[in-house]
């Protein structure tokens, strides 16, 4: 007998969607097939209008709800917003997440076999954009004959497929909800990517991203490109809440060894955890992604020309001590609807916990999402 | 025939001084000998009134003013501020500038050969405190025969420095100028000093801090660790003005070892150069430093208290867009100097470029500073 809480979408199992057509890519080339996984979460109706589709972001993936077994006790990574009665609704709409291409927890991506050599992608794996994204999950929804989201919806890295679903597909989405996002990436977010990039091509270990030839992964770069990223998703004074300057001892050890502070061991932590469980050459593509974003680009920066297509209601929220992408840079966006005059709700929800706080059941947050969804129309 | 500009202190020649009796440490060992390279920059006058120290920053050195060579075009890395008839005039002021003890520019530190072992110090070298530095500066002045320092000058790390010394020696410091600084490091702070600690000690060339000895430098680490810090100099605007997202090409290369943007291009150059001319132990000692700075914890936290002791006018300096040391931590030391009771002037400078600003000569500052430093009296 199950004891998953009453409001959770309880016992989920993913699914393979094999394509065998070859998909063109942004950067020229094609894969010559390839296959997704995801997860899907309540029932579609008749109309097949009830239909939501959940991107993930940088280090996600399919899991966003629910429980993979009876022992699991970790739910997916959004289950405190997708469920029965919960935010995303799972009584009113049919959820579905999937692991993007290029992934490393089931899509195909650089682990994977390439069936035309027999080995693993690697370093071959061609470099992937938001587009390319969201043009292979729009074959995911022909699978799923699915015509037209009632909303697409995500944070970060996510809540840019969420953007680039209402310019590239406008006819197959009725609500863009795009959270702690920004239209494209600062000089700044860049910069910081660009560290994470170098930790991981400079460690011995990486092997030009054939690492997996010579048995071994390039652990430290990846950690250190986590510890990097992890300072970014927080804010200052989250970080100062969290940890402030505690010690771990009562004093100080004078050596470069010791774990001294609370914070280093939390971000050694992080950094080691995620080195084991996540693909080096996925995480620069991931990184590229967010670099290459910047749909207004092919309208010499204007964006408010670019969204002139969009046919999509727009929900764009941000948290006030998000640094990564910040408030101003979800305005940017908003701005640019307005001008373009598109309908767009606007809110920026006052919260301490910096970028991370998409991911966290912060209540003003979760019930405006929970109020914008409720009101979109499934018949 | 020379041709430096009116205005520098023209040719200076870098002296040393060696101090033969054992320096006890805030980590408890002691160093046997030791030895100080500094430059002085004036006169000494008769009453020995007029001396200002400066003290450097992470990376910085003893080389604050003026030029080495006739053919020198790379004046010392403050002299927008030190020369005469500048902010801190020479043809008032006696300027020494030293590179502290645990440094890669001369004085004794990590590269230097322990007397003990008649090898290089490598990783035994003594982790270094605030204080320890302040210490060893004392004793310098005794040398030079000065007294009490007309003020004390720095900004970031330099600026700690100030505070302790007006800490240490009350009675040897007239005026502590503390520019772009902090009272002690930010949980956010210790995370970036530690993921540059981590790139520096996970690069295989590190060999445990003695890569000298393998004939190697943990050129990886040190390249990483100072991309992650030069992010943090700079503003997000100050980047996105100098770099934008311009590309160096005219198209993406949908690669992970081109340099595509130009944000990315300073960086690695940035990290190229600092790694060839800069020691990985010391960057080390440095970190930590900065990390242990906390003159107010063995009063509880209690900054106000800590302070009761000095007798020093304070200046204190920020910069608005400064996020390393945000004007929010000069107001707590410019609060706890005013509930303390103290001489404090306190001026937040307009200005983009970040934790940089306190490096250029932006006028507000450089007027604010001469302003300052030309109402200090030196009889």
């Amino acid at each position: 007998m199950p004891t998953f809480p009453a409001d959770s979408v309880g016992l989920v199992t993913p699914q393979y969607q094999a394509f065998p057509d070859p998909l063109r890519l942004a950067c020229g080339k094609s894969l010559a097939q390839f296959e997704l996984v995801y997860e899907t979460y309540g029932t579609l109706n008749a109309n097949h209008s009830n239909a939501v589709l959940v991107c993930h972001a940088l280090s996600g993936h399919h899991h966003a709800a629910g429980y993979h077994s009876e022992d699991d006790r970790k739910p997916g990574w959004w289950d405190s917003c997708i469920g029965p009665g919960k935010a995303i609704d799972t009584n009113r709409f049919f959820v579905v997440s999937l692991n993007n291409l290029g992934g490393c927890h089931g899509s195909t991506g650089p682990c994977s076999i390439n069936p035309e050599t027999g080995k693993s992608y690697g370093a071959s794996f061609p470099v992937l954009s938001v587009e390319d994204w969201v043009n292979s999950q729009a074959q995911l929804a022909d699978v799923l004959d699915i015509q037209c989201w009632a909303a697409v919806v995500g944070g970060s890295l996510g809540g840019m497929q969420a953007i680039q679903w209402a310019l590239s597909y406008p006819e197959r989405i009725r609500h863009c909800v795009a959270i702690a996002t920004a239209p494209k990436l600062s000089a700044q977010n860049i910069a910081f990517n660009e560290v994470a990039r170098q930790a991981i091509i400079t460690d011995p270990d990486f092997h030009n991203g054939d690492y997996a030839a010579f048995g071994v992964i390039p652990k430290r770069g990846l950690m250190l490109a986590r510890m990097v990223g992890h300072i970014t998703y927080l804010s200052d004074d989250s970080m100062g809440e969290k940890f402030g300057r505690e010690l771990r001892t009562d004093r100080l050890n004078y050596d470069f060894t010791s774990v001294e502070f609370q914070v280093e061991s939390y971000l050694r932590y992080q950094g080691q955890e995620f080195s084991a469980r996540f693909d080096a050459n996925t995480y620069l593509l991931m990184t590229k992604a967010l670099d290459y974003f910047d749909p207004a680009e092919t309208q010499g920066g204007d964006l408010a020309k670019t969204l002139e297509k969009v046919t999509a209601d727009f929900l764009v929220m941000s948290f006030t001590t998000d640094w990564r992408f910040s408030p101003a840079r979800s305005r940017e966006l908003v701005n640019a609807l307005m001008a373009a005059r598109k309908p767009v709700s606007y809110l920026e929800i006052e919260a301490a916990q910096g970028h991370d706080a998409f991911l966290l059941p912060i209540p003003r947050y979760v019930e405006a999402l929970q109020g914008y969804m409720n009101r979109i129309e499934v018949d």
